[in-house]
């Protein structure tokens, strides 16, 4: 049997103008039809008739007009996962998300809080919140949602009856893991592991990861100093008393501008932002400065290799240093893109110089991918860009990836039991998710398209900049993962909140940058709808004198 | 209609003897009858019939005899969840948990693996291994699981959908929660709040509940020294070299036994065991005597006061000593029984004095019921069980709880935003799972069970260290939070290995103990089982001369 689409639409027409009070019910049976037809049809332009006729209870639903029938893009997502543009229908946060905030703030600190969301209406790209706006979504939960919202490979994925019990039962993976727990590490884990690194430790966050990854760095570190793997029976004794050289004094060297946690370990090795660590003890661990590059890295070559030199030669300074004060540094931590940081870039080639100087002082070398993995930047691992000759000792992981965790070299393998160990060690039914994630990234070619997006921000960015040079500047990306300047904090935060206000969620990094880190399934027609709205924001701003 | 059980039973008998071939076809089509029947008829007995007719692909379901018909108790889950006991069918681990470990081997150190878990097999108390072994869990995935493997309740909140988005869309709570978030939060974590904590932050597991613990004590110490909640130009400005008065010299106190978490913050409070704390960097805080009481508490209380007040002279002389050094301690942080530390107890007015110091001192209250929390020991929190004058300031808590977090009073609230923050703060899917169970331990009165259940259990060891006192002291507990102490680490480590392979799933804690960390679930008749094997265990190490 072959259906008609255009009879049905016909027929649809006639029930919806003429026969109200059968509209519904003939609707409704014709409903699994449609689902064939659409299938069938691959005439997506007739659909959008069939759409409308078809009544929502939701009104978020009512003015879709979905984006596919302005302008051919490669289809990523169902039909109804897509719009022509945001829908608002208060300010936001509205009324709504505002009472709800009073009521959170009774038993919390909201004062982070931007808005409440209502994650069951929301698809893909599009984030609707508690007041029913639906906003384009250029944040994806601080750059933690790898395929937006409600993607049909992770319903799927949950729908599914043989992964119930990875969700029922949260093992300790460390002593008891589940039967299927080998296979899905190598099945999923190993085949996205960065080249070089065959081992993977799983973590439940990013924080946990990076501190796990400098505590194996330091088991390393103390094992070359010790010539042996055995602990003394001093050391065992004096780690007791927080005395060297059980607890020894070794540090890790992070960066000015860097960010890897908030725990009192990451945020020794982070220096972001002093909100982040007032208050807090830290340890006596080095910060080196990051390059200040120029913007295009391409064009400003010569000036930016001095300033990577400056830095370069800060870092070996400070090896020296911390050396000679008996507190060497274990351990380099850095972010391919200084992310919490203002969305801060250098050249392949100084992060080639640096995995050198490392090893050449006996450093492990640990690039945090909490924020630039799992694909945003084009590449699975941004640092899969530098070319390096050696590749970096330990990457750590989270967001993006469903779950956390750190690759590490075989060397950092820590010998002897419970030495990386807490009671969960990650959560097998976020690798349920990560299955599904993977397996779109795959399929979807999803790689690919963060490029070819990428190449849409940057670009629109570097033309807006052009057009308002007094306004945006330093635009920057690597993918999708982009970036520009505004003159000074307060511009930068009423940008944010004048997109909000215009249908775009987005968020700032550093003291003026907005930074865009949308899902991978960001594609260039939602960057040409985000440039447009940057653009009125921009025109809008100008006229208020700011 | 109405159905006679009886006449079902004897249509399904005759099919099971005589017409092999039509069998399984039959008994299909009768399943959900039985199912109704199940319900409708409460003749516990006559099912037992049913069941052994209906054909099991899995091994491990056929010697199954439920227990129901042997004891009566109070039924906590559906018949097919127990057992008369164990089902050993290999050594364990076994060849298959054998073959796995060496193919997780490849790709992480496993050295604390024990075996591998078939958790689409287990059922209540009962964990069933690769090979098909079926074990009496006593361990609960290191205290963590409330409810045991695949609770009824938990599989139904899981194939809810309207739970569905929880799962798919992990949120960034700190600054865009899900609409549903305060409602469940006031519904869930305030219902279980302990008594005079007003406020409540989650977090991904008990490491970051105890690191933004510590964090948020610094933040409310260092704005009392200030005088003021606005952060100085200075602080601002120092915190980023590390130094004082933005980088504060202050320390959290700790106890000798004590265990809070392995990341650097969490391990500079931990003083359980060398191997949690040999090579990493550690911060100067201080570490008090916990008590070496003597079991049982209530009969030697005479000669546990005294060392009690030797520990509390002493927390007193190290929290001047660390005045004196620039260092104060900030808070005191301790667990209401020391677990990984090797279940050490102390009274109740060891804690109310303990309490009262740090107040007098200045120190926040911190007490850990990462561990102790979620109802083991017959209450929610076990510090209820103190008779507190004041309620502690903070309380943490992860593992059965699900999501970890802590309760604390508003003083502890921080002011401003981003300071107790990271991407995920927890998750709405764990909240999800949470709510199935409290709603269990609500219906089911798990908390009374726990009390029941303990005093099997703790009776039992008490008579079996009774008969066997070379081999077995201490016997000591709390609700079914228990211990038994061993002579030796290697006797108390054969003890388990022994257990084991005969169908106990335990584990060890502290130097030469033996913890008992049943799921709420674990009733009296479980704690019998497990007295039996623990007395033929014993028997076997006796007459292997150990």
């Amino acid at each position: 049997m072959v259906f008609d689409p255009w009879s049905v639409v016909t027929v649809l027409f006639f029930c919806h103008a003429a026969i109200p009070a059968f509209k519904n019910r003939i609707i409704s049976r014709c409903c699994c039809r449609i689902a064939l037809i659409r299938r069938m049809s691959g005439c997506i332009a007739h659909m959008t008739v069939l759409k409308q006729l078809i009544p929502r209870s939701n009104s978020v639903w009512k003015p879709a007009v979905r984006c596919v029938s302005q302008s051919a893009h490669r289809k990523l997502l169902p039909d109804d996962y897509d719009y022509d543009g945001p829908h608002l229908v208060t300010q936001v946060p509205g009324p709504r998300s505002k009472m709800l905030l009073e009521s959170l703030d009774s038993i919390q600190n909201t004062e982070a809080v931007q808005f409440f969301c209502d994650f069951k209406k929301s698809r893909g790209n599009w984030l609707v919140d508690a007041d029913g706006n639906r906003l384009l979504d250029v944040y994806s939960q601080i750059a933690s949602l790898p395929l937006g919202y409600n993607h049909p490979a992770i319903v799927s994925a949950l729908a599914d009856e043989s992964n119930l019990s990875a969700f029922a039962n949260r093992p300790a993976l460390g002593v008891l893991p589940p039967v299927d727990f080998p296979d899905t590490l190598q099945k999923l884990l190993s085949r996205v592991a960065p080249p070089g690194l065959s081992q993977v430790q799983t973590m439940a966050c990013g924080t946990c990861a990076n501190e796990n990854a400098f505590k194996a760095v330091f088991f390393w570190y103390r094992a070359k100093q010790r010539g042996s793997l055995i602990h003394t029976e001093e050391e065992l004794e004096s780690c007791m008393r927080h005395e060297a050289p059980g607890s020894p004094n070794l540090s890790i060297l992070g960066f000015k501008g860097g960010f890897h946690g908030r725990t009192i370990g990451c945020s020794s090795s982070s220096h972001a932002a002093p909100l982040h660590k007032v208050d807090v003890p830290a340890l006596d661990w080095p910060s080196a400065p990051f390059p200040a590059t120029k913007y295009p890295l391409d064009v400003n070559t010569q000036e930016n290799r001095q300033e990577e030199e400056r830095c370069l030669d800060k870092v070996f300074q400070l090896m020296q240093e911390y050396k000679n004060k008996g507190r060497p540094v274990a351990g380099v931590v850095v972010e391919p893109i200084q992310s919490e940081g203002g969305d801060r870039h250098a050249s392949n080639n100084f992060f080639r110089q640096l995995r050198k100087l490392a090893k050449e002082n006996g450093s492990a070398f640990v690039v945090d991918e909490v924020q630039t993995g799992a694909g945003l930047t084009g590449k699975m691992w941004a640092h899969e860009y530098w070319g390096l000759e050696e590749s970096p000792d330990i990457v750590t992981f989270s967001k993006k990836m469903v779950i956390g965790g750190l690759y590490f070299k075989e060397e950092f393998r820590p010998k002897g039991p419970f030495r990386i160990m807490n009671t969960w060690l990650g959560d097998p039914a976020k690798l349920v998710i990560m299955e599904a994630v993977l397996n779109v990234i795959h399929k979807d070619r999803l790689l690919d398209n963060m490029t070819e997006t990428g190449q849409v921000i940057l670009q629109g960015l570097e033309k807006l900049q052009d057009k308002h040079a007094d306004i945006l500047s330093n635009a920057r990306g690597r993918g999708a993962f982009c970036a520009v300047d505004f003159p000074d904090t307060l511009t930068r935060d009423r940008a944010v909140a004048t997109l909000r206000n215009k249908g775009v969620q987005g968020a700032g990094c550093g003291v003026k940058s907005l930074r865009v880190r949308p899902a991978l399934i960001f594609q260039p027609h939602h960057a040409r709808m985000f440039l447009d709205i940057m653009e009125e924001t921009t025109r809008e701003l100008k006229s208020l004198g700011t």
